[in-house]
């Protein structure tokens, strides 16, 4: 049986990374909110699916197992498709997965500073000040972080290991986002061992075809990653 | 030898979810910011410690294990400590972790919510919409689900599984830490499962040994939980 993914089918959000992990480990899924639409995405995380009560989205459901929380999911997808680095990595990868989410709620919460129970244009001075903060203090340090652990992995030129994981399908399309939603910001950002990453990343053929696909749901403004030219300060 | 933990000495942070599991566990460790100071706190964080870098406090240090990430740490020492449910939960606390530490990171941004970058005393007006937001919709909508989890385990009224485990150490600080910072908001919620699990964590013998030391350093104007009396909006 096809293991099915709940998520909203407007955006990448969240469910972009689980989705790369899917794509990238060539598994065939069902994105469920894509063809049965929101009601069918609500209903999961109301526990339409049965067991514990999940939080919020994404969540995945492959037989017995009903997971939810990003890194929970791209970890077991990873350890089921042999994606997952070493087990000697097991909680280094899990670190920096939960840096990677962390670097995304803060990148998010610059465009919802107040609450994300408000619109972006009910908070919108608040986002500038947010902004400003974020671009030149939160994010190269960040980035400085994620650089570093690159940089210095003796075994290969990815994030953790000697070849590709999870973790670099997270890291470039954290990237990815950063750089549609700040570019300015994002352009001289000292980082040339992640650019490098996350282009063997997005021309790996499966993520390539993948992102060619209307399967790959585009930026726009309703998700983690927005293009509010506003916000995007340039940087110190 | 005696395990280390790296985490700022002067609040109980993130840092207390990780002294729960570690005096829950009856071990040995070194609370290293209280001894040596901030100094060696900070030359932590900056890769003092060798091996990969870490982006953010706390830190353990187990023999050859370096480790950072609050949900990761607190999970490697009930794995090593017998603290874990059984491994068919193993997902599942991990989403419990991580649900729990998003419901920290937004009770702290409650006073934060422009950046951690400033203090709160530069961000007031913008403080206390979010707490009106906070408390209306966010925290009851967490509470509910982690009073749902609770009641609906089949196996215990603790968290997960049959047994305590670090799962419930975590819930509980959690619980602590809310009722410090929002008293009246905290008052009326409808979370029964969970005061019960509380009561019963809480007086563990290793637990209320450690809470009556001059170990545990209380909550106060420095950390995650703060308690303002402006931002503790009565519910609707």
């Amino acid at each position: 049986m096809k293991m099915s993914l709940y998520y909203w089918p407007m955006i990448p959000g969240r469910g972009e990374f689980v989705r790369l992990v899917l794509e990238a480990a060539g598994v065939e899924y069902v994105d469920v909110g894509r063809i049965e639409g929101v009601p069918a995405v609500l209903d999961a995380v109301r526990g339409s699916l049965g067991g514990r009560p999940h939080r919020a989205l994404p969540i995945l459901v492959d037989g017995e197992e009903v997971l939810s929380q990003t890194p929970v999911i791209c970890t077991y997808l990873a350890e089921a498709y042999g994606l997952a680095p070493g087990r000697e990595h097991r909680w280094g990868a899990l670190t920096l997965l939960l840096t990677a989410m962390d670097l995304v709620t803060e990148a998010h919460d610059v465009h919802h500073p107040v609450s994300s129970r408000l619109r972006y244009e009910d908070q919108q001075p608040e986002a500038r000040r947010a902004a400003e903060l974020f671009v030149r203090e939160r994010l190269p340090s960040f980035l400085a972080h994620l650089e570093g652990v690159c940089r210095d992995n003796p075994q290969s030129d990815w994030m953790i290991g000697g070849r590709l994981s999870h973790v670099d399908l997270v890291v470039e399309q954290l990237l990815r986002g950063l750089e549609h939603a700040f570019p300015a910001a994002m352009a001289s950002a000292p980082i040339p061992g992640l650019r490098a990453l996350a282009a063997a990343a997005a021309s790996l053929p499966r993520i390539a075809a993948y992102r060619a696909s209307e399967r790959c749901i585009p930026f726009n403004r309703d998700g983690l990653f927005r293009a509010y030219p506003e916000l995007d300060v340039p940087p110190a």
